[in-house]
């Protein structure tokens, strides 16, 4: 385990006006990870490797709605950041292509603090 | 996207006598996911292309504790179908090392049910 006090990090955003329960809350999040992680082993392979090895640190955080999430999409592209919005199908719970989460990352954790460092944990 | 009757699914099973909040859940649900995505790129590539092609379907299943994940990490091996345990490093609700979630697959739909059919979902 690397002992980096800047550990590379990979945040999920959730909305929480959509009232999903835990169960679909997961799952959302999960393909944000996937995602994100499946991205930066093709745009950013050392950063990627770092998180690996740094044992791959996910945080969850609480947005509020849509305008937070584009907010910070158009932050991270602006910023370079690999990103990944997970659209829904609708099956459950939510309308189709409602977009539920947000991966940012992994990115150092220096660089997260100052995007979504103000952001409560879910 | 792929017309498939038996589309490629990865299931993760999560404990709940351990009452790990929401944002917790998810975060482990994550590392599940990401830990079975990559393993599967490497060890089960057509599998892992194909359910990428067709969305990625992920599901979330609710088991009642340690003995229930053992049993389907047992017969995930003996089946050899990718699986990945997330052991939780404890800074937060859970003591260090334990236990949290068992992700399965990618695998065929009807595989998986088989297995974890009678689950509920979270």
């Amino acid at each position: 385990m690397s002992t980096s006090s800047d550990p590379a990090t990979l945040a999920v955003l959730v909305r929480q006006d959509l009232g999903m329960s835990t169960g679909k809350t997961a799952a959302q999040v999960a393909h944000a990870a996937v995602g994100c992680s499946l991205k930066a082993r093709k745009q950013a392979m050392s950063l990627f490797e770092r998180w690996r090895s740094e044992h791959g640190r996910i945080v969850v955080l609480a947005i509020d709605g849509i305008e937070e999430l584009d907010a910070h999409r158009e932050e991270a592209q602006t910023h370079r950041i690999v990103h990944h919005a997970v659209s829904d199908a609708g099956r459950t719970e939510v309308a189709p292509g409602t977009v539920t989460v947000l991966g940012l990352g992994p990115a150092p954790s220096s660089v997260l603090d100052v995007l979504v460092g103000h952001l409560e944990a879910l």
